[in-house]
């Protein structure tokens, strides 16, 4: 028979057993963590019409967009999660109790050019609130917590969530007589940390084209820095000159306000005036998320405060806020990085029920106790010799072997092999159970993420 | 602006958040139960190229398949989790340790005809074990433990797991030398239970066109019954005319042999000869289950023996046995026929914090306090009227509802209001907690499905 290659497309991350249960173990976390907040889970489908998915049209969505056709139907692959969920909150608003908080985890689809790093098929792991037609200001101050929580479960301790206001940026501008140019201006500025604040000053005025006095006091605004308390004293200097700051200047407070209450110590959360978040739709709050030691990644989590999010399918008034994080190039970099711990199981089982008999039953019935004492095991099924056996239960990393020979069969125990230390103990079934017990539960208090 | 009406495609389960909650209760007792038997999860592309998922061939799977172009490639969406699990072993074959067990839990793709029940989108969740050269018959004997622990941790307690050996069946027809008509008269012999025995006779001999002999042969066959023992007993009256029925019967002996050692109760497993399973792949033990109460929705999770997962991809020969379940349409069937058992917590919460002063500082101090106790906690954040509050919490179904006015911040307390029984107490945030996890505790020993 002519074989057919197997392969698996490029751009789409296929993981072997062992980083796969690494990922399983961050997928949980985000699961549990989201939850802890009173998010409930949503699973919307992957596949949506096509007019539904580009209602909002716009050019790099709709280059990179997997669309198809199957009988009359015209279809597209989700290429982010937020869209979904505009389409389920409109169409079963009426069975909703608002504010309406969810997550949700799952898989988006995008047509990039492929490239090292680059996913075409990623998860996205999503938590939004949605009011109908008012959200208290309170769930802005309340994302900084979940944000906190999320990453600090996952191991990680060095990173910092950053925050600023949209209604501050643009009640600035206002106020400077630049609202036109703030899409430009704000482009700019972002780009602050990688060019520096003079080459910013050189781009301000020739290619947005403002004047020597407006970039100095651009320049002077984002330099505004310090300890929170001192950003926001700081920006009351430029308080009474236009409503839209003083709202958000507001606002912003009140974020600040809460971060004790919530749990979010200061060291993990500053206020950044340079941060605008490219989407248009942001309205209040703005979030990035960076690991210290490594800025170069970018932001890991992004998200803010939007007024409208279901426009283009109602009517109805929907403000809300939410983040995202990128699950699947963050765990690719913190891969390539080597920041995942190793010391957690990836193995399949924690125990290896090696039978050295030609009769199975005693090693079945060693298994089944185990699994009911809430052990994953394997029972090793194979006529191999003892090395081949024992070199499976290397290569899969499984910490714990059991072996039941006549002897161990005639006294009703097992033998337990520690692969790690190399001990071995002839121990009943309730003793190794306990004893594996233990084990695991110190390795699964280690965390994802080594810090 | 012109709206775009919001709708979800048909054949596209889409839940509101209270069955997704019961979902995800079905999908993670699915993870866990398949980890407990040392089966490493696995996660795919949904996408691969078509000449992968097409590489069998064959008629209803093309029709049915959802396949489109991105540029040059030629694309699909999956159709089932085994042709990407054999891409995947044929790929990775040098990286992993055989057995090779593996499951999945995932959405697969099949554009059939729109009815109510069915669906083009729909979870699968399957287990395989995969052989280098050979498996051993004892794999094959220990997956209706796992098909009995699976849908016992489910809830499900009237049910039965049926098999049979393909090689019973094949060395069966050959000794009557009909294995030519062997395929006609397996699908036939199917129908038994629909149309009776009178019909089965007169099908085999008008339609597939046996002599009398021959189909009273094959309904005396058809017709052995009684337990486990009985079974295999009457079997022995054919030993010694085909080298394949003597085999397979010692395979189908190894089976029932090891069921108690693997704590499969005889009362939930029964040898029913008239199972064949239409793949044409399956080659030892095949397995179906049912719902005793409800045999008219069919198996609800089949699977067996193959002896070639991956001949398409490569020349290595690669034995396995699995079974898969077809969860979203089971869920729906459990939903429609009310066995989902409604006294589990679909709510986002257990607690719902409801502030009743205007600064929330208390209010997120004590929902930071319940997560940290790991509690599910919400902290209700909108200006509304205290019924509008009160009646958020009943309908989310949040059983706890803790306020926090003036007089409770002065003491350092909260008031947790047990929602269903309408008990109030005045507590402190320790004692309140304790109460939760007592009460959380409670309901979680609940299982998903009420037998």
């Amino acid at each position: 028979m002519v074989k057919i290659s197997p392969r698996t497309l490029s751009g789409f991350m296929e993981l072997l057993p062992a980083p796969q249960q690494q990922m399983e173990r961050f997928l949980q976390t985000l699961r549990e963590t989201y939850s802890l907040y009173g998010f409930t889970p949503l699973d919307t489908p992957l596949v949506e019409s096509a007019e539904i998915l580009l209602a909002k049209g716009g050019g790099e969505t709709e280059k990179q967009i997997y669309r198809f056709s199957k009988g009359d139907a015209d279809l597209a692959l989700r290429f982010d999660l937020t869209v979904p969920l505009a389409k389920y909150v409109a169409l079963h608003a009426g069975e909703l109790a608002f504010p309406f908080r969810r997550y949700q985890i799952g898989k988006v689809y995008r047509g990039e050019r492929a490239q090292r790093g680059r996913f075409r098929e990623f998860y996205q792991a999503d938590i939004d609130v949605i009011g109908d037609g008012k959200l208290d200001i309170a769930n802005e101050a309340e994302i900084p917590a979940v944000i906190y929580s999320t990453f600090t479960r996952l191991g990680l301790e060095r990173f910092q969530i950053r925050v600023n206001n949209r209604k501050i940026l643009n009640g600035f501008y206002a106020m400077q007589g630049l609202s036109e140019k703030a899409g430009d201006i704000m482009r700019t500025v972002d780009k602050l940390d990688k060019i520096g604040p003079e080459k910013v000053r050189i781009c301000l005025l020739e290619d947005v084209g403002l004047s020597e006095a407006q970039a100095d006091e651009i320049l002077k605004f984002i330099a505004i820095s310090g300890s929170n308390a001192q950003v926001l004293e700081q920006l009351t200097g430029y308080q009474g000159r236009n409503e839209l700051f003083d709202l958000g200047l507001e606002e912003l407070g009140a974020v600040v306000k809460y971060l004790a209450a919530f749990g979010v110590p200061e060291t993990h959360f500053a206020v950044d005036l340079t941060i605008a978040r490219g989407l248009d739709y942001y309205t209040g709050t703005v979030y990035e998320t960076l690991m210290l030691e490594h800025p170069e990644i970018g932001s890991i989590c992004s998200g803010g405060r939007y007024d409208n999010l279901a426009e283009y399918y109602t009517d109805r008034q929907l403000p809300g806020v939410g983040i995202s994080i990128g699950v699947t190039r963050l765990f690719y970099v913190l891969q390539e990085q080597k920041l995942l711990n190793d010391g957690l199981n990836t193995a399949p089982a924690e125990v290896l029920v090696l039978p050295m008999t030609q009769d199975l039953t005693a090693a079945a019935e060693a298994a089944t106790f185990l699994r009911a004492a809430g052990i994953r095991t394997q029972l090793y099924t194979e006529q191999k010799k003892f090395k081949a056996k024992m070199s499976y239960a290397d290569k899969l990393g499984i910490p714990f072997v059991a072996f039941l020979g006549e002897d161990e069969i005639a006294q009703g125990k097992i033998s337990l092999k520690n692969m790690q230390s190399g001990d071995q103990q002839l121990l009943t079934l309730a003793e190794a159970a306990a004893l594996v017990q233990a084990a695991m539960a110190d390795r699964a208090a280690g965390k994802l993420i080594r810090s």
